[in-house]
């Protein structure tokens, strides 16, 4: 059993975040809220994201599991204006979601979530720590964007920045100890990482948002923030790629 | 001869209602105003729209006939900012309609009528009544959108539904007694229609314009609303889908 | 050496201009500032375009020349702000320019100038001028490109006239002496151009500039104004086309 009473916006900044990894969702739900846990199909990057019961108007649920089509859940969400509410409740016998905003109710047939496995969430040593408001780097991105499929991140002692090279041009952004909310590295930490991935994810989190990124060398990066108000938070990590020089 | 001058507001409301059937119209002209009947190419649907003259800032013709390219009447509306005023006038020589937008004049050649005929508008017995502002039901034709080619339209004693099924999926919307203006009907009165046509029609109309939606069973419906602040009125009928179960 | 700062309108302003005409760009720099002189591919239009060492708010340079892809800076522009700063530096020894924006740092290569000649400007004995807001023709210009794929200008004493016509229909846009700045013209001038070039380049001019146009019969057009909150000019020459009939 799940029913549920969720902002339009807080559902919105959910389905978001997690589209940016896969169009199809198993959300694990417990009577005290729900954990999502999904790699990309092409094993890239994996999520994990929780989000507590007091991120919803109202909820109750038993233990189940629900495979939701996200595209459905976003034309749903398009029906709704900022402030509205959207109600959810999973209709068990006819294996269906039922949502409902305003008026309109609609029913959607649930994704079969038995061939959909949790993946293992590793445990990963990253030395060096950066805290920032995601804000700080999305125009980087969207320059990076312009040059190169890939960005470089380094923290080193007082700085972190990110670094794309094309053919032709680089581009670089370089945020001092001054504009970071936290910097703590031993020496220094580098990863090479496909920019697409790095860069839907953060374009997709509101710029105000502060995040906490986990960095190695040549080692997966590991990017957390929360959401919902801070009643709910995402680990989100992505592998590395080999720099070839 | 034809010579008037409109609101760029007022005829753009016009010609939205208009190209959601046909691409050319043939206009009736007449001392008192202008009446168009038109039927879309594939015969589902049929509007007849009339414009009194007092919708216009200056109006002064005989009987004549216009036919225009709607795309061309678009075309100039795009000059026009909101309260601009736009002057018409049949050029009876060339055969050609003069439009004037502040500095700018565009003639154009009107469309030859005679092979134009006007449609029968057919009398139709239809038992149900239902009045309501048309933006109550312009998300629930959205929803409907991403589940369905089609859309059922039901008045009940005390309701007035739209519902559409896909093969996985459905949507309906249904208003209460309280939120129509008026809702009469003996029995029920259930009819299936072509979701395109409805859609393109009901989103053509300001949302706070009610509309009057007459509906049988397994019958056109008729769906009737005034334009042009009053000055104007609109029939427009839909031909049922035979529902397949 | 080149060293500048500018605000990102002003050169957001710029570059609009020069890239209705080319992809890349040759600057001519100096220690008061820079010029460009470039012709299309076709052939058709010749711009020459100066901005004075004033419009920047840093500028320090000597003789050089700098080769640059637009497409570029305009990435680059995108990621500035109404106000912001864009600073830009050659790098010499490996020829590259560098553009700054905030923290973002862009080096580009430079594109090889050696081939890129400076054409030269005709002397022209145009009898007819006219000056007059840009804004009041664009909008007659956004009329003429949906009939026809020309415009012809026309001054004779008193008025200022723009006309395309298409096979079925005609545009026309006359502003009469009051309309217009200054006119002055004997007898009677009156030339053909292609309209997208005329449309491009009156359409990336800020709608309130003033802009003076020479004019002739079935001669090229000259069309001339400032930019760079008149730090900076341009003048542009398009080549007629040959009336048919």
């Amino acid at each position: 059993m799940f029913q549920a009473k969720i902002r339009s916006d807080t559902l919105k900044g959910i389905v978001n975040i997690i589209s940016t990894l896969v169009d199809e969702a198993k959300f694990n739900i417990s009577p005290e809220g729900l954990n999502l846990k999904a790699v990309d199909p092409a094993h890239v990057a994996m999520i994990d994201l929780n989000v507590k019961k007091e991120a919803f108007e109202e909820y109750s649920a038993d233990e189940t599991k629900i495979g939701v089509d996200l595209d459905k859940i976003k034309d749903v969400l398009k029906l709704a204006s900022s402030g509205d509410m959207v109600e959810m409740s999973q209709d068990e016998e006819k294996s269906r979601l039922v949502m409902k905003v305003g008026n309109i109710v609609r029913r959607m047939n649930l994704v079969d979530t038995s061939s959909m496995s949790d993946p293992r969430v590793p445990e990963l040593n990253l030395p060096a720590v950066v805290e920032l408001a995601v804000g700080e780097i999305q125009k980087g991105i969207k320059a990076a964007e312009s040059v190169s499929d890939h960005i470089a991140l380094t923290a080193e002692e007082g700085y972190f920045e990110l670094y794309s090279e094309g053919d032709t041009d680089s581009v670089n952004l370089r945020l001092e100890k001054d504009q970071l909310k936290e910097i703590s590295v031993e020496g220094k930490a580098r990863s090479l990482f496909p920019l697409d991935y790095f860069s839907n994810l953060v374009k997709a989190i509101p710029s105000d948002t502060s995040v906490r990124i986990n960095l190695g060398n040549n080692y997966p990066v590991k990017i957390m923030f929360n959401l919902a108000d801070g009643k709910g938070n995402v680990g989100y990590l992505l592998a590395p790629r080999i720099e070839s020089d």
